[in-house]
């Protein structure tokens, strides 16, 4: 028993949960998102920065403004997908710093000053988040399809059209429907991956 | 009832789950390590890509050799964790997708063929990976203590000097001790955060 995580805990964020590409219609509610959020909010950030912000596509027309943008090869599971989230860095993200890390407002301006150093900080903090709202899409019992396969600058504009925020993920979300997964692809051995100095 | 992963395992990986300053003298073994990375190894990446390396600081020299690049604000948690873990993105990892994407193993040279997109790629999925990595060692009972103050050319060159290596984030890793952390810091609520469209 070398993990407290129970095993079926275990089971349902990553040994049986799977990347789907096909969904049944079963819908995905407001609720369920927000109690997804307010689960993994609280994952860590440098800063307590939180530069993830989340697009839900819900109308017919948000779907049509999206689809243009996704790969090809990504654009069936995304149109029939129950819900569909972009997943986004707000580059600004240090404006919120004064009330989000209050006993060090300064932080703000003694780190963050420069654009690309704050993208930069975005961007890992931003993937962090993303990792943490994928596992939580799977604790709220759904399966995620996290999809790179689109056209950024144009997501980008579409989307945001203001300069600050970058597309880091498109997400499907639902029940996984027939058919839902290829067989699981090998993952690198312990002794690939982790070395002792 | 809206998620389905049980409170008790909700609390142990997200809200009760600190980022800790402190830590007891318990050690964390190469078994407790393995464990973690056998559970989160399956967390979902764009093309299956396995970039993150992990570099366990275990001899009194490591800790040594990376203590100098730490910034000061850094140093003494890192000096007294049970264990230090280097978390790094291995940015030749399109060497490995013949192997780790069977079905498709041309992604290697379709998408990947230019060094500064695999970087990014790297630093998403590298990021992405991080984050169920915190996520495991939160699952083992331990907490984690995530930090990117550090001199990042530094500790590249240092621990690995090939220059295909980024550090992403270090992480101190063991028992909460005494004083571990501060208050909780606040989270933006969900309408600062999701929109929908």
């Amino acid at each position: 028993m070398t993990l407290a995580l129970d095993t079926a805990a275990q089971d349902l964020l990553f040994r049986e949960a799977r990347t789907a590409n096909t969904f049944t219609d079963e819908p995905v509610s407001d609720e369920q998102v927000q109690a997804i959020y307010d689960l993994v909010k609280f994952g860590p950030t440098a800063f307590n920065q939180q530069p993830l912000r989340i697009v839900l596509v819900r109308s017919d027309e948000g779907r049509e403004r999206l689809l243009k943008h996704m790969a090809e090869g990504n654009r069936a599971k995304t149109a029939t997908a129950p819900l569909v989230a972009i997943l986004a860095q707000d580059n600004e993200f240090h404006e919120e710093l004064p009330s989000q890390l209050p006993h060090f407002p300064q932080a703000k301006d003694m780190f963050f000053s420069e654009r690309p150093v704050r993208e930069a900080s975005a961007t890992l903090n931003g993937a962090l988040q993303a990792g943490y709202f994928i596992i939580g899409v799977r604790a709220a019992g759904l399966a995620a399809g996290p999809m790179t396969g689109f056209d950024a600058a144009g997501l980008n504009k579409e989307f945001f059209g203001d300069g600050e925020h970058s597309v880091l993920a498109v997400v499907n979300i639902g029940k996984p429907g027939e058919s839902a997964w290829f067989d699981r692809s090998p993952r690198l051995a312990y002794d690939q991956v982790v070395t002792t100095v």
